[in-house]
């Protein structure tokens, strides 16, 4: 599991006082980088580096608890699941009091860089996602 | 059925050369708020006058084409199920040759403003909802 | 001059309750991308197939009266610098009374794509840019 | 000075590749929220038990360096001039090898929360900015 910690900034709430329900998946997404990072596949490698991509063919949120600007937040991060062409990362969102404030799921698909036809998930980062 | 019209703004794209995953469901939520404001209940409104809101508990989206800056993309919207406290818009993304792009669905509750507690759906509002 | 319509979306306020201000730079640039491709110059084109691109080296916005949720929006956007290698855009954006809510200023330079040293504007960028 | 530690996030970049110019700015906000907090005035109190707010009435960015995802930045953060109703916050970004990627200021004023008038800076909260 990965841990991810942040803050709710002033951008990422709405006039309705709490967190815009879309910047929730924005952060988890900052916690996949934090995770990809930590295995040896940055974004930045993989955008200029690497044949292939991982788009996200599939998101989903649930929301629990309203978060405000400044609230702690941590995100765990888990490998849900590992085919033989995608992947699934789980977070659960934690406030100040350990309190489950929201969850969310992104499936990823490996594609070609080239022709974004969907390919086996390359051996080394399977590899990796399968040791966390 | 609602319909919204939009393109692909540069900002709305990433370092990839796509659309941001999140940013889908923020264009769907610009086509929620043109909705809501279709049936009476734009969003100032629901912030500033009435007793209620309508926090999302649940949000899905999956992702067929990748859209690029410039791409014109229209949202078909429509209320999907409509329960008790609850009720469900869905979404569906067509690119310029009437492709779908992607999808999504939004769960929306009625709470109490005071409270945040779960309320029925206001009368009127669920009335405004079945006409579509 | 090129107009642009818009209204403020949720996601583009705060929890102070109006306009976050960095949003009223994100709406002026989707201003820039109405006028880049009105003169032949669409931000999807460039990025692809020029050998050039034009990023902002300075920006600038003044904010005269809160903008919130639903409230529609005219940007009006004029050329007000036509340099050697740069040029400026001006914008103002009007509320629907007509009154200035706020301007905004973006410098622009030409560069070369692939090595991103400053080249002097395409001759016939400048003159669609002249012409407006 | 306050310092402030971040990366660039993939939804920071746009199409073109680099950090989207818009939002530097939304980092630097970030960076100010902090300084808020670190002497006693976070934006959520603000918000929420305060009788002023401390909105932006001037930008203004420069952009020297372009930053791509995952690129870590410090912003420094000081105050750079302190009047009768408004201050000015100064922002220096910093690369990984401590060159200036860009800087920005914003101008504050406190205003009554009420009426939206502008009003002498709160004595506490000037006496904090000038410890700076």
């Amino acid at each position: 599991m990965i841990t991810y910690q942040t803050k709710i900034k002033l951008h990422e709430t709405d006039a309705a006082g709490v967190l815009f329900f879309v910047n929730q998946l924005k952060i988890v997404h900052d916690a996949f980088e934090v995770l990809l990072e930590s295995i040896g596949f940055a974004v930045a490698g993989l955008i200029n580096e690497k044949d292939f991509l991982l788009p996200i063919v599939h998101s989903e949120s649930d929301y629990k608890l309203p978060l405000s600007v400044g609230d702690p937040v941590e995100v765990q991060t888990v490998v849900a699941d590992l085919g033989e062409t995608s992947f699934t990362i789980a977070y659960t969102l934690l406030d100040a009091a350990q309190n489950i404030a929201g969850t969310a799921r992104t499936v990823h698909v490996a594609v070609d860089k080239a022709t974004y036809a969907k390919i086996p998930l390359p051996a080394e980062l399977r590899k990796r996602l399968q040791s966390l």
